[in-house]
């Protein structure tokens, strides 16, 4: 029974996606043209997105800092790369109160620059290294065309900017730092992603190589879910972050960054939500657990809380008090993805059991008030959380194609898209010649390389690699 | 025997506060003139109080959101009061990359506006009713004096906005968050507050009142800490947030809103550090013990790292493995202002000790290896908090004068200022006589009402308030 409010994602992909993340009110739309406000059901995912990743960072010696917001028109240009990559999409401030400014300053679209100024300053020897530095903060991009979590004029991440004493221990880090996304997007998102580098074209302006998260949506179009760059010396020259190593020579440090923002958000609704709402993977639903008491039953309702009382302490649970019809408060917990439902009635009762019903797949089981609810509820999630990879999992497998003609290519994006693996040679007019079918671009050249020809697929010349081609959001 | 890096409080207190600033590693001058950066060190602290906040918070019922940095102009325009307080210093964003916007927006002062706008869009019946949003975010004033954490161009702090159902309840939500914050100076950060009103002079703008937290700094200034602002229906009925009330007519909604920022880092800074630099409260230092051993005799660092594990769960602790000397080694944690710190040498080691050293009183004494020592540090936290509350609220008691005649307080102000208890008449030129002497201000008026005299200090008709005065940040 298909959800009225919302239109199906086989039909119109794109206003179904809407239409969740309007009816599972994750966002609503500001006056700001471009800009969402982010409603306590989608910032509360980001909260706990912000807990996982935040320890992990910590683990690994990496400490907070605060930026300003603000970057000066001369700082953004240092880099020739860089700037020429961000100008064209930054918002400038051009007066302070009824002043115009002497330089104008971009509200910052990725904060390298102010990293650099600060480390600059701030380092002397190899004893000051590694500086491990991260910082969650609103990121302003001047972007045409914007979606909700997917691309918007302001958004929420996270950016991590680590300087250290030498090229193997920041290309280390890169590498760390992506498989803390991996991490994150597979273990605790159950979305499955693909890994590997960025061709030269699609790196980040300003580094030596971009390393990337690829996941593929239900729609067969890829999202760039995360993305570590390896700059290694290219903003330390230009900022003269220089250290004394331990031949007592001066040296500039070696750089890398990384980031994942609120369009993480994005990726779990298209992977995972339906034609009745939201589902979210376990281990990051604000609410995982909902007890529905059916009726008005006295008896009803204290064991309901009796179970609520039990659940709470250990899962994020809620009771459902309201005065609404039960099949109401169904499709609005469904709407909301909230992983699982507990139903009581009267007749429950005297079966001396509830209705465990699960949002993923939607089935229901009998499970009894004499039942072990924590070790119940904490081998659920893992259940449900598996459930929730493997089918993401086989649809990404389902809708990858190896490919060694041009014409299968055009062939299978004719009818289902998805990520499509093919030999390169690495020549730039090749890629370009790729973006003819459908926009495809390279996703990136993954790590998990394969032989499935030694020709380019394009230009029939010897093949360099094996590259992941997609649509991209 | 006083820290060479740091000026002495009493002879400067303004570049000793820098100096602490700056030697404990709290935060940095930044390029963009104004704005500073949050080094691990403050941001840390910025941390644990978001995090004894947002439960709070989240405890009375409030869920948070993330709303838009830009303000259309039109839209802070709506409220005549608050435009008129706040356009002149805001930063206002004129371009997109290269085009010019059509209409300039501000980078938020305050978000009023933008809650309001939503609010105005998902609320249509009392059953809706409250709304209780919260948002942790930046804020941009563009402020010509600028001073690390007390006043600066950007700044972090959280906004409560919410609207209710009928003042009463209204009313009640401004006290009550007024409370939590003094709940978190008073309890957590150990700075003693006095709660009141501000007169109407010195009210945000826009509200129907403001209520305050005023707090005394070591040297006699005070500092507005936060504010919980009643609006009453004064932003609705621009706004138009209207809703269906109970007897089914349409109502405006009444509304509140307070904030609490990373000012309050500053008032730590101002009201506990000292020559030898910051002293941190122990229920929020980033680091509550430090362990230094003594020497490089394995048994004590066996003796140390075994200690050291047993407090890590319980405790934020650190363990100085550093080739530093030890008195290096304490003065630069006594710079950082860890409260507690753990020294173990041979000669400890052989009389079955440690000894246990406390950062605000510097009293050191022996703790015996036998010693249970969560019990030990879980009560040596109280101890020290409630320490440093009696030392400011003696502090701030010796430095509150009660006065009847405006000589008496020129005559205090030119020894030692502080708090002046003085009746007021209620007439504005009567307040601005005040500030004739030293820029002195109406702190607030305290719930605590004192009957002086029955006499306006300053032009001797009917006295209608006990005001608080001070010079303020």
């Amino acid at each position: 029974m298909k959800n009225k409010m919302i239109t199906s994602r086989d039909i119109d992909f794109a206003k179904w996606y809407t239409d969740i993340v309007k009816q599972a009110h994750l966002a609503a739309y500001s006056n700001v043209k471009g800009c969402v406000i982010l409603e306590p059901n989608g910032y509360a995912i980001w909260e706990n997105i912000q807990t996982i990743l935040d320890q992990k960072f910590k683990d690994l010696g990496h400490q907070n800092v605060y930026m300003p917001v603000f970057i000066p028109e001369s700082a953004l240009a240092k880099e020739a790369e860089h700037v020429e990559g961000f100008a064209p999409e930054v918002a400038w401030v051009t007066h302070g109160g009824n002043n115009k400014l002497e330089e104008r300053l971009c509200v910052r679209p990725t904060s390298e620059t102010l990293f650099c100024d600060h480390y600059a300053k701030i380092v002397k020897s190899y004893r000051d290294l590694p500086k491990l530095y991260n910082q969650w903060c609103n990121i302003v991009r001047w972007e045409k065309e914007t979606r909700p979590f997917l691309r918007s004029r302001e958004f929420l991440w996270q950016e991590g900017h680590t300087i250290h004493e030498t090229a193997e221990e920041a290309e280390k880090e890169t590498h760390t730092m992506l498989n803390v996304y991996r991490d994150l997007y597979e273990n605790y998102l159950a979305i499955p992603v693909v890994t590997g580098q960025k061709t030269d074209s699609e790196k980040f302006a300003g580094a030596e190589y971009t390393l990337t998260c690829e996941a593929l949506m239900y729609n067969g179009v890829s999202l760039q879910s995360c993305t570590s760059h390896y700059f290694g010396q290219k903003f330390a020259i230009p900022f003269d972050i220089k250290f004394t190593n331990r031949r007592n020579e001066l040296e500039y440090v070696y750089q890398t960054s990384w980031g994942l923002s609120t369009r993480s958000i994005g990726g779990i609704i298209m992977v995972h939500a339906d034609d009745n709402g939201l589902v979210l993977p376990p281990k990051v639903a604000p609410t995982q657990i909902v007890i529905v008491p059916i009726g008005q039953d006295q008896a009803v309702l204290d064991k309901a809380n009796e179970i609520f009382e039990i659940l709470k302490i250990n899962f994020r649970t809620k009771i459902d008090l309201t005065d609404k019809t039960p099949g109401f408060k169904f499709a609005e917990h469904e709407m909301n993805g909230i992983p699982f439902r507990i139903e009581i009635g009267p007749k429950d009762l005297e079966k001396n059991r509830f209705i465990l019903a699960r949002r993923d797949n939607y089935n229901k089981k009998e499970i009894s008030f004499d039942t072990n609810l924590i070790d119940l509820f904490n081998n659920e999630i893992l259940i449900m959380h598996q459930a929730m990879f493997n089918r993401a999992k086989q649809r990404m497998d389902k809708f990858t194609y190896d490919c060694v003609e041009l014409s299968e290519v055009e062939d299978i994006m004719n009818q289902q898209p998805g990520f499509i693996n093919a030999m390169w040679c690495g020549d730039e007019a090749c890629e370009k010649g790729f973006k003819e079918i459908k926009g495809l671009k390279a996703r990136c050249i993954p790590f998990d390389q394969k032989q499935l020809s030694d020709k380019c697929i394009v230009c029939g010349k010897d093949a360099k690699h094996h590259v992941i081609w997609g649509i991209q959001y």
